[in-house]
């Protein structure tokens, strides 16, 4: 019998290196994981296609979404819907992958509530120094920007406990290696509850003693 | 620095062995383990000690406790209440014990909800025929009382997943030190995690960087 997927939420503070572990398990094991793709009802970027980068959605299609519980998660930033439609992920797990959710702590909470076999990741720097070297060497935001970023970091030291486990990412390759091997412990785990179940399951139903009610 | 104490429900089938698995993990290591003392509102039997068996307690007080939030989860059976007190096991938690909740599952539910770094447990039977002859073996119960015993194990199965960790109970022995070992690590991620947090708030704070606001 195939494997399941299971669903992986990763969280973790702004500039930790999240999105750069992901593409490497992506790289390295493209059979193994997929990674999950959000609606929004914001508008394509040029260069963004449908269903590669999002689904792009109205704001009636999108809400009809929420209200007909097809999302994982979602939530508005700056006037716009973003969420995780279950179908996609659910799907690619029927396969085998183990799906990736990279997204915010309040999103991760969601998804543990609604689906609760998901694994909640959070990933960490070792230090904040370290943190702040990483968001600066990216060169991607201005100093006020950096500074907003390490404040919500402050901030999301209180739901780190929430997660299932935490993964200090120091060196790239060591966190990548962790990272699937908790990501493979859990998907082994929880496939073997699942046949524990099916079989407990039958078992109780079968005993003759239980029967004729 | 002493280790603090974490809090573990345990769950599982009736009959599957809860309750001396829990004696021997508190007889053989008194000093790591206290097993949390419920309150109720049903009268005390003869032999039983307010405060040792349970805290007994009026309703009218145990309303109270409801609605100052000083219990950790609690439910209603045959029109008496039962609940577990948050302060005791918090208080033992602060000494370097891990709690043990031996509880239903709506209760431990409850538990995770409210305390989210409690590992829940649930403890099962190699098989389902095993588990009959445990509840037979121990006769105390009638067939009857049997045979909805193993209908409500039936109708648990649909909450297993929910919780952090599943042990097979089939030799005694080996499902003790397995039980022990799970604990002890969660006991060490759990205070590694609380050292992190500790850590990485002081440094985000101390950081020149985001002063000045």
């Amino acid at each position: 019998m195939q494997k399941k997927g299971i669903l992986i939420v990763i969280s973790g503070f702004s500039g930790v290196g999240k999105g750069t572990l992901v593409k490497k398990l992506l790289s390295q094991y493209p059979d193994e994981y997929a990674l999950s793709i959000s609606a929004t009802t914001r508008s394509p970027r040029e260069n963004e296609a449908d269903g590669r980068e999002y689904f792009f959605k109205s704001r009636p299609e999108f809400e009809e979404m929420i209200q007909k519980g097809l999302l994982l998660e979602h939530a508005e930033y700056n006037g716009n819907y973003y969420g995780t439609p279950a179908e996609y992920a659910l799907s690619q797990m029927e396969l085998g992958r183990n799906v990736i959710l990279e997204i915010e702590v309040q999103g991760g909470l969601q998804v543990k509530e609604k689906y609760p076999e998901s694994m909640l990741l959070y990933i960490v720097p070792p230090d904040a120094k370290e943190l702040l070297r990483r968001l600066i060497e990216r060169g991607t935001e201005t100093m006020d920007v950096i500074q907003s970023r390490m404040r919500q970091s402050l901030r999301e030291t209180e739901y780190i406990n929430r997660y299932d486990r935490v993964l200090v990412n120091d060196d790239l390759e060591v966190c990548a290696k962790e990272l699937r091997e908790t990501i493979l412990q859990e998907q082994d785990r929880i496939n073997e509850l699942h046949q524990y179940i099916t079989k407990i399951r039958s078992e109780l139903c079968d005993l003759e003693f239980l029967k004729g009610e």
